[in-house]
């Protein structure tokens, strides 16, 4: 539906695939690490080799304009972008595409749709840019009817208020598209997913997305006003206020509320100048129990770096840094008002103490390229890349994840131990070969960390998704044994229920059910997330 | 029940009153102001003087214990603090008293208490400081049987994690109460509402109070890590993770909640190291436009200065400051960590920008008093006796009272403008005379400012609650009118319920509504407040 269109296989554009280079680097890098001669490889999926179940559905003649069964568009909205996905994806397994994808242009649509999906109790999944890594857009197999309704052709910036700093955006404009219309006023959201070129902001506030800020703004919660949601009993607003202590704040009900209380179509989300001011540095620790120390002072003195990314000996590997037991610290404080030195000196000297070596350092003013350079600009660089490597990956049955929590800092030395401990020996275990286990923190508070790790191992082609799981269970088991929440910026999707129901108070998982049966009586948006339906409701 | 007596009349312990000194400046000064010769000075009541309605419940014994009918602790469970609660008290108006008041000291006699209530469908109203100005812990009328649960018994730090720096706090400690058993090791939450030294940390996080801090940390809900809710369907403990992306925020429903959907009874509370650094100034400005676009730069800016009071002309004259044009801003930064010269100096450029003055400034390590003296010293002062000036003022027919707001940078400037002329006019409306109205921001965002107004006018002895109302409502209708929340910090109560429920989305309502049902379903808890029962539920 537009000029280049998303690969409905993997992640970007059709044809935008890993340069030579980068495919014989990950080859050599991964068949050394593996010690394996040669890879099998998988080709892509075309679309003409899809076994496709035929739609379920006629599309009423009034809704026609906005809605379509082609193969293409109902195959790009079977899945979202985790391993699971990508492997079904190569396993040419779509047994349960959504049978009707939609394309509201505006609320009147959206009411128009739902009240269809009403008045013929068909199942309703929301669907943004389609980056879930958590199962979260996927219609459920036992579902009888599925309409997907994508919201990315609402995507205009409609205002902006320039004294408070805020614009009213639609929810279904990705990164790109919304800091392109912001631009020319001077503004930017500065809200930077890994997915930044393709999620969305409904879909970061339906799953209350993580950015690059690693404190104070580290959700997309601290930047939103007030949002519109369309549930199935009509339009609710919430107010536009920069604060309100008047009873529990409505926002938090539908940041995080995944698609199933209703669509989110436009949000006012603060907004501000470019940053001007850069202040950044690059510090070598001998070893990474110190190094969190030292972001734990850091987190804890109210500097607030807008970066405070730590790599542990692995990931620092993976990013060609340091001797396999050192760790690295990339921090940078940025302003669009003042030079940063001051600050960015006493995190260092925090770091000092805790025995960290400066290993570069940078203060500039203008619009600065020094995170593009150097070790920040390498590991950047890759980082980004990241979703393009996976589909690589995949065809060559490496299986490859990320899973991510938050901590008390009391309990992060030994969850970080135990979770990488834990993972390793699962892998092993899993697949007969040692395999890949780094971590990361993205995200600082007063009192914890968010931890980010990266596995990878050598699969069976056959068993891709088992074998994930077998590992993937294992590694979150010890996440949730050792205090980590299921989830500090994926969300929870289908794929995490089983621990984050076990993380939900009981009697918050009734006031949250009592609050669907408010809104979507019948049930019938993306059943299975966060909650299932009622016994008997014969949604799912 | 305890050595010193709370009053139940007005605010402090008993005894504890105005000097001689502080009653001649007040009466001098507004006798002067509203052209009087001398006050009609009503005395407080005592315990004797009221005729208080009989208990229409008995105790029974496995809770007699805890429950008490005592005249006296009926009375000062009656009220809250606001000004119609101290006319009536000085009006011998207690009519409607709970007939029973409990103490319970731990989770198992809460539950207990709240069986008896289930099975008897008594009416039962949590208590904590009894510091509410809106109306949020008074028996509702045409309540058959009131249970008051107070939990000022539960007051303890029951543990410390200092890696994480987060405290485990009952529920029923008063700010002095809990800052005592932190200072030994060095620890301070540093929340310093208004009410401090009687309001508890569950009335807090039920209300969503606002703390001293002006930037960042504004309201409990920032420092909250977890909750433990006594509901009367069973015991709510929300998990300790320093942030989390699992589903919409279970913290966040109890936070606001204000008594009507379980008893709080613990919280994991963010601490701090007790601040020994301060940097300081105090901004004179010639207009108070100027001033208030000085903030919003200095909010905008990224600074987080932790005291960003801006007087207005009026609130500075109140405080002995300006000439009646001025406006002064108080700015304050404070750390543990590092100084903070170069914050402040920013800041003081940000005001010099819109034609800011610095008037004083003060650099200071260790424990620091410059916040005791000078210019923001003595409004400090001024600032904590109000409550106490509050009940001489009652005793004068004297109506004083405080509301707020938060309101985007854009239409504050009109909300100001406009709430001032129609509060100066309803009051001149409704007594025949002139009126005091000044205003402050107390707390700035990059997107707003929370606005909070004082107002004192010359009432009729016998109609001070009626005036009272044709002032406040006018006023309020003003602040909603012109796109303020109805409480910024205040809470909602009873009082601030019309405004509420027109600012409050219809479908949000329903959410909260079958949230209720499901954890308070005989919707016997704290009726009327945040939502009114269901019709024929035989509550009120």
């Amino acid at each position: 539906m537009s000029a280049r269109r998303r690969k409905f296989w993997g992640w970007g554009y059709e044809g935008d695939i890993l340069s030579k280079e980068e495919l014989s680097w990950l080859e050599e890098t991964w068949a050394a690490f593996f010690g394996v001669d040669q890879f099998e490889v998988t080709p892509p999926p075309t679309v003409e080799e899809i076994d496709l179940p035929p739609p379920r559905l006629s599309i009423p003649s009034q809704l026609a304009a906005i809605c379509t069964t082609e193969p293409y568009e109902r195959l790009r909205h079977t899945y979202g972008a985790s391993f699971p996905d990508s492997a079904r994806a190569f396993a040419r397994d779509f047994s349960h595409p959504p049978d009707v994808v939609a394309y509201p242009r505006n609320v009147q649509e959206i009411t128009a749709l739902l009240d269809w999906c009403y008045a013929q109790g068909i199942v309703t999944i929301p669907f943004g840019g389609g980056t879930s890594v958590v199962g979260g857009v996927e219609p459920p197999p036992v579902a009888e009817r599925v309409l997907t309704i994508d919201l990315t052709r609402m995507q205009r910036v409609l205002e902006i208020d320039e004294a408070s700093q805020v614009a009213l955006i639609e929810a279904g404009a990705a990164g790109p598209v919304l800091e392109e219309q912001l631009r020319p006023g001077g503004w930017t959201l500065r809200f930077f997913p890994q997915s930044f070129e393709f999620s969305t902001l409904g879909g970061w506030i339906a799953t209350r997305a993580g950015g690059h800020f690693a404190t104070l703004a580290t959700h997309i919660d601290d930047l939103v006003e007030s949002v519109e949601l369309v549930t199935p009993r009509g339009v609710i607003v919430s107010p536009r206020f920069p604060a309100s202590g008047a009873g529990p704040d409505p926002l938090r009900l539908w940041l995080g509320s995944e698609g199933i209380l209703g669509l989110i179509t436009r949000a006012w989300v603060r907004i501000v100048r470019r940053p001007r001011f850069r202040a950044s540095a690059s510090v070598r620790f001998e070893e990474f129990e110190k190094a969190s120390e030292a972001v734990r002072a850091i987190a804890q003195a109210g500097l607030y770096p807008a970066n405070c990314r730590l790599l542990d000996p692995w990931e620092s590997l993976g990013s060609g840094l340091g001797n396999g037991r050192q760790a690295f610290l990339v921090l940078t404080f940025e302003s669009a008002d003042h030079a940063l030195d001051p600050w960015l000196q006493r995190a260092l000297e925090l770091c000092a103490d805790y025995g960290g070596a400066t290993e570069s350092q940078a203060s500039e003013s203008g619009p600065g390229e020094s995170h593009r350079q150097g070790a920040a600009g390498r590991w950047r660089q890759r980082f980004l890349r990241m979703p393009w490597y996976r589909e690589a990956m995949t065809a060559r049955s490496i299986i490859t994840d990320t899973f991510e929590t938050a901590v008390t800092w009391e309990r992060f030395p030994r969850l970080y131990e135990q979770v990488r401990l834990t993972t390793a020996q699962a892998i092993r275990e899993v697949t007969g070969k040692a395999g890949w286990v780094s971590c990361r923190l993205t995200h600082v508070y007063p009192d914890g960390a968010a931890a980010y790790f990266t596995f990878c191992a050598l699969g069976k082609k056959e068993a891709l998704v088992q074998q994930f799981w077998e590992i993937k269970r294992a590694a979150l088991n010890a996440v949730t044994e050792h205090g980590g929440t299921i989830t500090h910026h994926h969300a929870v999707g289908r794929d995490h229920r089983p621990w984050y129901d076990r993380e939900r108070p009981m009697l918050f998982a009734e006031a949250l059910r009592a609050t669907k049966q408010a809104l979507d009586p019948r049930w019938l948006l993306n059943p299975g997330v966060l909650l299932d339906p009622p016994a008997g409701s014969g949604v799912i």
